[in-house]
């Protein structure tokens, strides 16, 4: 495969010249007008459409329920309408976690309800709740200096306020709290342990996501306060009383269950050009409807490559991606990894960060592509995206992949409002603001458009 | 005391001429410098402090509970703190209601949880729930054109759309589907009812409120979902297919229980010219901690009358009114009339409607107070407040007063986030901004300063 690549370095600059021209298709280039494609797709439906559909049809989605097996059958049905090939579900084995009753009470000395979710992994208490005085922590590294044994019988609190930013950086530093934290507080004996949410919003809405716990270490009850309550709590605490609460938190782990990844195709001309993978997830958390995490993702990957599809057979073949059991894991991820890393990958991408604008575009490309991301990033550039520095690094999903070397682009989408909505009930459909989602679609139907197209070898970036 | 009024029309513009001169008090008019006064309370502390205070070391606080009851002794200790006299709480009996369970599930044809909460005086379904299909209305009038029996056991769903208004007037077209819908729907067979939560935000907090039912007519379960909950209903009821669902609603009727008015006052120089009453209600619906409504009307209303208090005494005794049980039926404000009508009133005023700035204020004065009403007009100017042309007309618990009356003066708060925030969860502390709440305090401070220590006599409207 690199060696085709290195036939025709030359290439190039010929298909920058000839993008515009009507031409015949030949196996290398399918020339089709980019431009014309991208701003088409500013009127775009289609996204919304299967957004509107997954959300209302199906709602809520925790991978490995029964909820997403409905999910599941609702997507192979749908991609199937809209004329996509080889559309199937490619199922695996999955151990699932499901949410119970969550309540906290403050009994002491303010009692007074609060709001609050389950982590995901989190452990039970007993149904009538388990009675502890707060520990508090102002940060993960506060929990982390406590001494062992230090919170024997008691249910630490940890708080930490995460900032708003337009890339999502923040989640990194802030979500380390929520995915070490429970297992932290466990090893030094706590009986339980609260976090405010990863969040940036200031509504009753806890964010629900997973934790986890090593081998060894008995999982303990989880939950992550909503905003205004972890600011409650704070407010109580700095009385200076002791702080004693009932935690409530029943949820179960049910065994081995199926989850499974839905695929779509869009045949290309040149089996020998490697496949083109644009990826989202189909499960959601179960608080919301999974709105912006990911349906959007997933009408916005099959929306682009239905328009390229339209615009006429493309060189490389474009399998669309909708991932099961992302968020308690990647699952779907690994799982499409192991079943698919022997295939010739050209290129992988996928929209996983809500639905507002895109507005930087990443490259991850071996040098022999280095035209397809100056066309690319030409393409985009009307749509107000700049070039980034930063290589892409996938969304979770593939993130496999782009690690073995297959190249990649992200679409990198405007978050600042993301942590307001994620892994909460409010990711609903009325969050979506469809003229952000069709900008998306239209850069992701030109990036699709030029990748696809691509008369260049886009081979290994190793 | 209308005599009195008669005695003294020359004063008006005496008072007027002195208002800014340091003059020994009388048993007329206490002359203060009512400028200084509104300027320095723009950096008022004390009504942030009650906020803060009543919504962490008490939380919500529904009518009638063991929660008000620890509301009003809190009530007591901070307002005899603060250094007011006659500090009382003035309890009263009531017929309360509380919250049990609350979940619905959509069975058919897409299953999913959805959003609600209980209406105020709902009924109960079974422990397991109530199953039946929905029958949708788009409006009120919709369901009251429905025939007799029509509903028999199903379940009626109400949707409409409340509009954002800078002063709220949408909330008595739209706040009728919540107060008369169940009745209606009872009326006509209904097993239960769901509607649109009377509100204008986007968030899945449903909007808590009361509802009543006539003598001989069976409370049937009642519940509001929230707004995004409604509109996925709306959407899956478009699909065209029956829409069956599973309700539970446990909330109960627990008897006869106490409330009470707290009561605390600013003793004035001259008990002839009558009392000003500055009122709030204590009690709050229980899903938020109540701090929009009311927290903040305490904490204007009392720092208000401190500011007065601290500037010498005033002509007219001050009576802060913190009622109780406003929220399930103004059971405060009607106690408060009969205990107390009987009494001279110069003038009510209530803080109700959040702590977004004061933007216009209404008068309902006697014409021998016209005075009044244009130094209080002049004094609010500055403060970007305007005068309005609409009578007074009070807050629910002195619109007895106001309507037996008693002069009144409506400091009319900027509603347009108001019923974002109404009866949901997410009325809570950190949506109460501290610059627009000073703004309240200082209106407040002006208008009590000028009411106070009128010289002319303020007496019945009628």
């Amino acid at each position: 495969m690199r060696r085709t690549g290195r036939m025709m370095p030359n290439l190039t600059h010929f298909a920058v010249a000839t993008a515009l021209i009507a031409l015949p298709a030949t196996a290398f280039a399918q020339t089709i007008d980019v431009a014309a494609l991208r701003d088409a797709a500013l009127k775009d439906e289609l996204a919304w459409d299967i957004t509107e559909g997954l959300t209302t049809e199906v709602g809520p989605r925790l991978a490995g329920t029964e909820a997403e097996a409905r999910a599941r059958a609702w997507a192979v049905k749908k991609l199937t309408a809209l004329g996509f090939s080889n559309v199937r579900d490619e199922p695996f084995d999955m151990k699932t976690w499901v949410r119970g009753a969550e309540t906290l009470e403050v009994l002491a000395p303010f009692p007074q309800p609060l709001r609050l979710t389950a982590l995901g992994n989190s452990g039970a208490t007993p149904a009538t709740g388990l009675e502890g005085e707060i520990v508090y922590f102002t940060d993960l590294a506060a929990l982390q200096a406590a001494s062992e044994g230090s919170l024997k019988g008691k249910i630490a609190f940890v708080s930490h306020a995460m900032t708003r930013t337009q890339d999502g950086s923040q989640y990194g530093a802030y979500g380390a709290v929520r995915r070490s934290g429970p297992a932290t507080a466990a090893a030094k004996g706590a009986a339980g342990i609260l976090i405010r949410s990863v969040g940036t919003d200031y509504h009753r809405n806890p964010h629900a996501g997973g934790t986890g716990f090593p081998d060894g270490v008995k999982p303990i009850p989880a939950a992550a306060l909503s905003i205004p309550d972890a600011e409650q709590l704070e407010r109580i605490l700095k009385r200076g009383q002791p702080v004693k609460v009932r935690l409530t938190l029943t949820p179960r782990q049910i065994g081995t269950t199926k989850s499974g990844n839905v695929i779509a195709e869009v045949p290309g001309s040149d089996p020998a050009a490697g496949l083109v993978v644009v990826a989202c997830h189909l499960d959601s958390w179960d608080l919301g409807t999974g709105a912006f995490d990911d349906a959007t993702g997933c009408g916005i990957v099959a929306a682009a490559a239905k328009r390229v599809m339209e615009a006429g057979t493309p060189r490389r073949t474009i399998r669309i991606l909708w991932a099961g059991a992302e968020e308690v894991g990647i699952f779907g991820g690994k799982a499409y990894f192991d079943a698919h890393q022997g295939e010739k990958h050209a290129l992988a991408a996928e929209s996983d960060f809500g639905a507002d604008r895109v507005w930087r575009v990443d490259f991850k490309l071996p040098d022999s592509a280095k035209a397809v991301s100056e066309r690319v990033a030409s393409a985009l550039a009307p749509l107000g995206i700049a070039r980034g520095r930063t290589p892409a690094g996938g969304g979770a999903d593939i993130a496999a992949l782009i690690a073995s070397g297959v190249a990649g682009i992200d679409l990198q989408q405007d978050g600042t409002r993301y942590f307001d909505l994620h892994h909460t009930p409010d990711d609903t459909l009325d969050k979506v603001d469809p003229v952000q989602l069709r900008q998306n679609v239209a850069a992701w139907t030109a990036m699709l458009a030029v990748v696809a197209n691509a008369p260049e070898e886009i081979g290994s970036t190793k």
